[in-house]
């Protein structure tokens, strides 16, 4: 009799390994290693991670940049039942600490340009037992941290795992943290189960479009997002999958990824719109050919401005929508074939939204009584969402673990509206919405409109208590170097939009009010938090 | 806190209902029901169903052809905890109360043309409570089986269940027999887990090829294999899944499918190779525009002759593997770009093995020790299986179970060669392949060239026991009317065989003897255990 076949991450290398052993995995345009010796160095690594000491249920960190070398901890780790730990190498030395800490890792494989922040922060990292070396080059850095071995000489040293366990497939797999504007960073976690179904299901969803946008078996993969990152969104998974080519680009630097995209043909990535803008206007990019490149686009709300100038180069630009906490794919903007005979300008609309879930996923709007809103593209609701690939919970965090789950839903903290073709828009989040009256105005929709105002340079809309309406919208707005818009005109101008049709009748109670600058978080985005304390302190106003 | 999502059923229908609710499933070319008036029917069929006393573990039978209430039974029953039973119409009243009695089915819902045989095994359907009509008119027929009601007439004056209850995803969802050509038919049943892993895999697996036979979103899906048949291959609820449009076809008349194809732009079905050749071949067919239909055939081997006659009429076919004890599907030959370029011959040949495995199956081919032979497309294996989605066992029968799984793996019980490539290719049953010395000989394959020799009618080779190699090669041969083949001309035909490399030197060892017919199976199958039991007792040859 058969055991109920577990859900298990080296599940996912039997088909590829299978009927594709020759497909390429390839490290800068240098290396290149065929799926079979991929499998190889995985159980290599697995065999070397052993002699280590790491035992099931123990955490090993990775700070690498965008290598094969990833990817092969993406499958060795798991699937020795240990946890990976992909450490965010963006982190502050002090959030990194707390990362490391929290997470209680054993041992981490840095990159040789991380050990001087390792060094740093090494007498604060109490959990850590073993340091492993990756490095580009053949020479050892000089280092204090004390080295267990580079890995490719360990590699090189090592005889592969010989089988890998069988284990319960709800077994933590991989964790990471998200960092918000506020408060130290979570943990997020997710099982083998939870990543072989994402795994499943974006295959389906990406290959089964009829044309745009599909992800499928002759392609060729390059992620850009980061592997620290949701583990690059779970694609490398789908790739090592599907056996597609595989093509990972080492650090981000515009010139190095177009050239790759040229020369090793790469057909699909995904990325932050930021990146894909800097691929499109960096000058250094412009004379290698991107037409035909399929790129996911995610992490941010996609400007029209970027997917207009994508398409002009002939990208296939499309958004797909998720977070951390969501491992994370939920939904995909893919254009039916229909759609993509409509207008240009249509299209852009239609690749900027945040569209269709995908199989096995609900996603659904609620007004504040828990009630679902209709599908009619303009009333907006708080997107919650069930699947089965969502975090259980922030790692060890019961306080903020509660509010992420609301009666078995996950609170993406997003409002939306939902078209009748099923196709979502993400309006807000629902901490800046303004709820006037029974209304729900997006703060984004009136900023954008603001913006619209000529004498206009910066706007930022929060919601003011107010006794009667609950709240009423106040824009802060940063007049343009030398205008002086009266703050009256402001308000006529939004109630403009009102007589339009564009924005709810609700929106005419808006009060503008000039101020000198908004106030910025660290990523550069508009900070409410410290709009609202400045400007919402008892008796202002 | 989350509960770790289920994989039930209902799932299933989450993203279609969301991302195209007005989709079509039509019936016959006559009735027509969006998704979501699917979905509202299948609450009040699961309605009607709690009301008739149906509950969770309970089985619940089906007997019609194929129909959108078959779907509507495929989604409602599972998703009230209940056992979809898919009774083969085709079985002899013996085989029906046998597994009617062996499912233990509470309710059957039956379509009228079944009628008569139902009231004449009525008396032996001991467990069996309840029996509602499944009728395409409006007519109620005269019977003397107790009805509960009319399906059409029950859902009217249902109102449609609120809520789908959530259960443990190992609940047994659906179950049917398997005949054989000796013994009791045998159970096979799959939980509501497995058939989604299935659903979610056939996806995956369907869609994500660059170009030949991709079964996409904007596809038009028809079934042509019974959805009593390993619930027609699993492929409604991929259908389903995907949201695309669904045609019913009703009974299976060629004419009635091929007008079907061409007035409702089916684009993508699947059936065995004798309903394609009926469609082919029946000269009221012609007419019909049948070019860009895409089907996959299995059940059968697919014969060269009729994929080159489908290929002729534009029809993209290819081969699906598996069986019932498999869900079913584990493998599929699609061609790729680069095969596509490949000659007519050479795309015949690759269109007509079995494939390449699914993602998350594991197909090995294995020696009479347990080792793994080369993928050389020459050594032959019996073929083993792992995936998720296999039947635990026969229902309630140790005995043959037993003989099932071996250390873990499912027996196929047919022997294959896989290329360099990932191909699997079958060449044999186990029971039927000529084990000379250790040189596995394809009894199939000795036929196939045996019939090519100008005096043979029909011919069937068997494995005769021999105390020096095991076993030789038997061949029974009819000769053409008219015809006086020697027996050794024929021994002679195959060594040249053996000289030009197609065969292994052992098949020299082959005598042939003269017969004047081969025994046949009541579907018209050469019975080998026959031949066995007329040709080797003791003392004979």
């Amino acid at each position: 009799m058969n055991q109920n076949q577990q859900l298990l991450i080296k599940n996912i290398l039997q088909a590829p390994l299978q009927d594709n052993p020759d497909q390429e995995i390839t490290y800068a345009g240098t290396l290149r290693f065929t799926y079979a010796q991929f499998r190889e160095r995985v159980a290599r690594l697995a065999a070397i991670l052993t002699a280590q000491g790491v035992k099931p249920g123990d955490t090993v960190a990775v700070m690498d940049y965008d290598s094969h070398r990833y990817l092969e901890c993406y499958f060795a780790i798991p699937m020795i039942g240990a946890v990976l730990h992909t450490i965010n190498i963006r982190l502050s030395p002090e959030q990194m600490v707390y990362t490391i800490g929290h997470a209680e890792d054993d041992v981490i494989l840095v990159n040789s340009d991380f050990l001087p922040l390792l060094e740093q922060i090494r007498g604060r990292l109490d959990t850590v037992e073993k340091f492993i070396l990756l490095s580009d080059t053949e020479e050892t850095p000089a280092t204090s941290l004390p080295l267990a071995g580079e890995y490719e000489a360990l590699l090189a040293a090592s005889e592969p795992l010989e089988d890998f366990p069988d284990f319960d497939e709800n077994t933590r797999a991989t964790t990471f943290y998200t960092t918000g504007t506020t408060g130290l960073p979570k943990g997020v976690f997710f099982s083998h189960r939870q990543l072989v179904l994402h795994t499943l299901a974006g295959v389906a969803a990406l290959g089964s479009n009829a044309t745009q946008g599909r992800f499928h078996r002759e392609d060729v993969y390059m992620p850009i997002t980061p592997m620290f990152h949701v583990h690059a969104w779970g694609i490398p998974y789908m790739a090592t999958m599907l056996g597609v080519k595989q093509v990972y680009p080492g650090r981000y630097i515009p010139e190095v990824l177009a050239r790759l995209i040229a020369t090793e043909k790469v057909t699909f990535s995904h990325c932050v719109p930021t990146i894909l803008h800097m691929l499109l206007s960096d000058p250094k990019c412009a004379k290698f050919d991107l037409s035909g490149w399929k790129v996911v686009i995610g992490g941010a709300a996609m400007p029209k401005a970027i997917c207009a100038a994508a398409l002009d180069r002939g990208v296939d630009v499309f958004t797909g929508y998720g977070m951390s906490e969501t491992c994370p794919i939920l939904s995909l903007a893919h254009l039916s074939d229909a759609e993509l005979q409509l207008d240009r300008e249509t299209q852009i609309a239609l690749r900027t939204r945040t569209g269709k879930a995908l199989p096995m996923v609900r996603l659904r709007l609620v007004d504040d009584n828990g009630a679902e809103v209709p599908s009619d593209d303009k009333t907006p609701g708080a997107l919650q969402v069930r699947a089965p690939w969502l975090t259980a919970s922030y790692l060890k965090d019961e306080n903020n673990s509660k509010k992420l789950w609301t009666d078995g839903w996950l609170n993406t903290g997003d409002v939306a509206c939902r078209s009748a073709e099923g196709s979502l828009r993400i309006t807000d989040r629902t901490k800046d919405v303004i709820k006037v009256g029974g209304e729900w105005i997006s703060s984004l929709e009136l900023e954008d409109i603001i913006l619209q105002h000529p004498d206009v340079a910066e706007a930022a809309v929060i919601g003011k208590p107010d006794l009667r309406w609950g709240e009423t919208p106040l824009a802060l707005v940063v007049p343009k170097k030398g205008a002086t818009p009266q703050e009256k005109e402001i308000a006529q101008h939004v109630k403009s939009f009102v007589d339009k049709g564009v924005l709810p009748k609700e929106a005419i109670l808006l009060k503008a009010r000039l101020v000198e600058a908004i106030a910025k978080t660290s990523v550069g985005k508009i900070s409410k938090v410290t709009m609202r304390e400045m400007y919402l302190k008892d008796g202002e106003e």
